[in-house]
């Protein structure tokens, strides 16, 4: 029998890890391999938390801070911290109030809000409840006019950026996933797509993967043919080679993911942690660069941003969060990270989210 | 109780580790001990998957790959796939069917599949079930006469290669076998050889390994008298040092199979993925290198083909596909293996195998 | 039901990891949560440990030390060992006699003593029952003329050194506690110090980090205010920042401890003994310098030592001791700790703490 | 209840490992403390094992090596193998025929064999059953009266070498022993040296460690002296500082032994493994450099050898192997290991003891 969302915040919810022991309670097993696992033998996924935890902080004392905040900038607008709910799918199976949940509570919180090209739930429902500024993640449709349909819409109701996955043409090998035989629970589904018609089985001969699910896969060319067709900033989400990296400072995007897709997408690649430095330096100082995959702690926070990074995205928390306690579990899952954000930059002598670099970090990056 | 072999692939099986805890289900103690264990304290069987998984690859996003495929070309043979079956001795242990099962299995996954000397089905069942191309693995018999009757019976049942074992002139210290008190049942040996006598006792002060099995041990001279007695191509298995790869090369062999014998030979050795990029840079870019011991993955095989493998050997997982479902366990091990071969080179913008390089791997090596 | 404080050491209570042991028997799951526990994930606390046993000692044998001792001189005074009481708040967690106990141990075993500004027992009652020389650790209060007070208490009870923490002006994440309800007991107090109001709430738009609790931090401008209001020798402790290192030294403090607060601050920073060489290099030979962190074994003291401290704190152990059995537990805590570190020195051919230096390390450091 | 020793070596008894496992069904709780325990927290002990392992054969195909064997000088007599059964004390504790049956075994074996100081049979007992060569080991006495009688006793039974063990001044910290209560049983004791009497307790103010256990320590001074009242050759034993071997080589004893003690004296300290080619170099090729702590396969002596060392010494596995089955359990143990040694030479390609050399290591040391 699955716990019931909690009302109230325990005293002794003290970090992002008690959540993740509260919503496995409260998650069918299916929904919980599906939302914690990693793709393959999970080597990914492990090594992004290790890859952070190896990482040191160096402290800085009695340091006058007390004029300190974490206001960042992102693509021209203001939050109030750079801890970003990142685009989840399909967030009904974690609560019944899904995306309107965590964006609500996101904006509770000062922080920025990215929807998912598969929400759960409408463009509409979530417009009408959830100011801008939002962002819109876009998966890239099997066809350009779905493709274009999806950016008109993420235009008309005001999202102010496209965030393109690009690191997910297939989906990762979910053993997890399927030694547990998730499947989407009827209730819950992709409202603002079309459901894709099973591929048709490849020739003779041919690949499902190579002739099949590739076929269909972006490529730079449609990456230049969205720009062209539409004015919002666009955001590479899914980078961790610094030859992709340098070619989307090439054609000129607003900014890029450093992501590993928190271990879901390819296993046993790298940490976005020990690319996000070369990766830095390939596209220079003025490009938005972003860094998700393992993010816990505030300490996290600090060190993908003296690594590099401008802000730092979320998922399974926010997952972990709605699961335990709806939009409040939400709210206080982002509550815990910006305290311990502010606590860290504090004991780093750190007044501000621009002053965070390298010298933070022991050793030196 | 041991549990049979399964009709059908139930859909929580996901990757070969699956099959590994089927087919231990279905194994005698004794068997598991057998096929399942390394030599000594089986540091270079752990070592193998450490060394493995070490390495990361690094993704290449937004290329198009949607000609992509996984030909391979090995002795001038095509086949659908790098991902040779390799000479597992005594295949009835797993299931009655033995290598009829294997070889069938690989056929139908269009693959290449290699007898053992010490397979338990004859040259002519297995010639009159399974058609060419496939090699033969030869080990080097007490008499040249007996090792040349092998020879011969290899060309005369169409075999187009020799893969010679050179890294098992002695057993290795299979010390979990000794403690399971494996023997082989009465039902399952190596039908196409003599047994040989047992060794008699070394004389007074003479040693049972020097004078006794190393005494008729192959040496350098053995192989060139089998140059010297054979059309076929020869291919050395079981290298690890540099020097004798480079010595190969001298000997003109066609290719070498850079391997540790899945930790079953001499422990505490390197693990081929680490021996690899030396040996390749030893022979030069024109001989066939295979590599074997610990692939498990798709990730693997890219792994060890971006350090210089023109295809790998893949041994246990065939006997844990077969002991769980016959051929049918078989080809469904090497599909899963040729679709995460196929996801992992989509994903890392490889199209071809001859594409894959060092520039897939992160550090590049 | 807690086991209560023994009256004799057991035969086989051999090292300070056994006084854990019983000491956690004895103690309420909540004050072995606030005892034991670090910060966050606790990175850091472990992190002490496994640096300190990563270094090697390098024996040296038939070496000539039977004039050998381990006589301290640390700001003029002259000890028995370099083994300092640090300065641990509210002992009377452990055992009701508290800071009383802990004192009169060190006395006994000729170390030295430090009192925290948090004691649980009053300037009076020590002052009465253990004489100089001792130090007075100061937490800097909320207003300067608070501060001032503490600071003239010290110098009326004839403390001869102010150790400054400067490490911890906001409570590290202490998650364990705080999942454990930790909070003190109705008999213990910090009696020297009024009980700070609760922080105001900031206002709109402010932090309770940044403008709350650091805006009542020390700051460099502090330190300075302090040393021109006493006459008293000060000691930085909390330092891990050559920087922070060097500008103490600049300052002209009379000493400073390397120091992580035993992984009780900010979590996930490097351990001292990573530390201690290079800021040992930053503030020249003279200085005094200290360290502390995990320090558990003789070995760690000669270590630490090697490295370029003058002398060693300890401070879980203390209340581990007292825990235990009272005043006889801590002696007997600080008895096993100088008869090891005897022992190492003896094995290491070195018969006085000053000829403790990187030679007794391997690699040498 | 203990089991009693076997009188049979069982089939599955594969390796020296089991012996350890068999051994402890059959010595009481305190022996064993004594027997498997190291110093301290064992790290050193721990360490040997680790750092043997970590290191890697390479392997040599196709070699003729029928003429192998694996005689070995020493010191100008020679044994079939360079296994030496080191000097271990109390071996009575393990099997009432103690040292006689280690003796006996070894010399099956065709090995050599040394006494301790501390053994539980008389040199007369000893004497009478085992022939030479073999050595004895010293452990220099209280006064040299009693060391000088000692040594004339090993002269007049005809030892052939003293080994002067040199890092043991005081015992390790031997907390597992002192957790177990071990203290030897009535009928076992060093019955060929008169019994210390309890040290006196230091004065005032003195140290037990410096003014008693080290007052009565050796010094380089009492190598000079045996030296000069002696005509055996002097092995030091316990040697990791490459300035102690220095020192050796400069007084010009016959050899020494890079050991730590099995991880039972100084605890933290390096693995004989990693000081040995330090240590080999800093002698020259001439001296005789042999090593033990932590050798328990065929491997490990190999990699010792590579390293520069003429033979090893093994310790536990023979009260392993007597505890199990006596004098057939320890010859069984050293028959184990010369059988590895020998598999281990021949896949790497070598046929005699000076063969083996750094071109067996992967990555060459």
């Amino acid at each position: 029998m699955l716990k019931t969302p909690l009302n109230t915040i325990p005293k002794t919810l003290a970090a992002l890890s008690d959540y993740e022991n509260l919503a496995r309670e409260r998650l069918t097993p299916q929904s919980w391999a599906y939302i914690a696992g990693g793709s393959a033998d999970e080597l990914s996924m492990r090594r992004n938390r290790e890859k952070l935890d190896d990482l040191c902080l160096l402290p800085r004392a009695l340091k006058d801070v007390k004029l300190g905040g974490t206001k960042t900038t992102l693509l021209g607008q203001q939050f109030e911290h750079p801890i970003i709910s990142g685009p989840v799918a399909y967030q009904a199976l974690a609560h019944p109030d899904g995306e309107i949940a965590t964006a609500m509570a996101t904006q509770a919180q000062g922080g920025l809000w990215v929807m998912s090209t598969l929400a759960s739930r409408s463009f509409e429902d979530i417009s009408n409840q959830v100011e801008s500024p939002r962002w819109f993640q876009l998966y890239v449709q099997p066809t350009r006019s779905q493709t274009l349909e999806l950016i008109q819409k993420a235009e008309h109701f005001q999202f102010s950026a496209l965030v393109i996955t690009i690191d997910a043409p297939i989906n990762g090998l979910r053993n997890r996933e399927q030694r547990a035989e998730f499947s989407l629970p009827p209730n819950v589904r992709a409202v603002n797509i079309d459901t894709p018609p099973p591929l048709a089985p490849p020739g003779e001969g041919k690949s499902v993967v190579f002739q099949g699910l590739m076929a269909q896969a972006p490529t730079w060319d449609d990456i230049a043919f969205i720009q062209q067709h539409t004015s919002l900033p666009i955001v590479l989400k899914g980078i961790l080679n610094p030859l992709d990296a340098q070619k989307a400072a090439e054609l000129g995007v607003a900014g890029i993911v450093v992501s590993n897709h928190g271990g879901r997408a390819l296993d046993s690649v790298p940490s976005p942690v020990e690319m996000l430095p070369i990766i830095r330096q390939t596209v220079g100082d003025e490009m938005m660069v972003l860094a998700d995959s393992g993010v816990r702690r505030g300490a996290d926070v600090v060190k993908l941003m003296a690594l590099g990074a401008n802000a730092v995205l979320i998922g399974r928390p926010l997952m972990y969060g709605l699961a335990t306690a709806g939009a409040l579990g939400v709210a206080h899952t982002i509550r815990l990270l910006r305290d311990e954000l502010e606590m860290t930059m504090a004991l780093c002598g750190v007044g501000s989210i621009e002053e965070i670099n390298k010298h933070c970090l022991w050793p030196t990056a």
